[in-house]
């Protein structure tokens, strides 16, 4: 199984997985890393070591909140490691992607899979619903 | 000042508001209006209606966490409303382009801006940093 690590200002990933919890109901593999308010990027650099080091040589997709910020600059560097891949924007559409079908796609495939669904889950409703 | 409504399952939305407040600081106009394990959509309707009510008239933004789901069901209809936008996917790039420009254009320039944003915010790093 492929797990997910979840990067994020505050609490944001921990929500993101009480919300797709509420949905698809009690998943595995699920890891949430926040960077807390007045936490150094040591500090969470340190907290991202110690989550992947429990998952060391597993297939991990870290899910980044925001391109950019201190989450996003402490873990991008770990897409050059073998079996990790990263992608930004994370939102609910997406994380219920990867909770659905990580079991059936490649890593590769699931981190453009997800990045695809995150892309097409943006939906300006005004001029699709007034027509 | 348009304001923002978040619409969410679980406390998505209560969470994209500290991370966002982490990084431009408090902000106001900005409710979130959470669907709680076991509601039902007539006592979230209810909260929504609350919600709407306290900012009648003025030029409002429900971001929608996910298309599909009672937070869209309940809410997506408050489109056909005069000054209502809606825009489902939301993330934190979405909200940060919300609190930063919302004073620079007008309501349905702000909802294709930020489903642009949203868009564009999606970002499978594998490929990019490993060239």
């Amino acid at each position: 199984m492929i797990n997910i690590v979840i990067v994020s200002h505050a609490d944001l990933g921990d929500a993101l997985i009480r919300a797709a919890e509420m949905i698809v109901g009690s998943t595995e593999g699920l890891y949430s890393v926040p960077l807390l308010p007045d936490e150094s990027p040591e500090s969470f650099g340190e907290k991202l070591e110690a989550a992947l080091l429990e998952i060391e040589g597993q297939e991990t997709l870290i899910l980044i909140d925001l391109f950019g910020g201190t989450p996003y600059n402490v873990s991008a560097r770990q897409v050059l490691r073998e079996n990790v891949e990263c992608v930004t924007g994370a939102n609910l559409p997406m994380l219920l992607e990867l909770v659905t079908s990580r079991d059936d796609v490649t890593l590769s495939e699931l981190a453009e899979d997800i990045a695809q669904a995150g892309r097409e889950s943006v939906k300006n409703l005004g001029p699709m619903l007034r027509k």
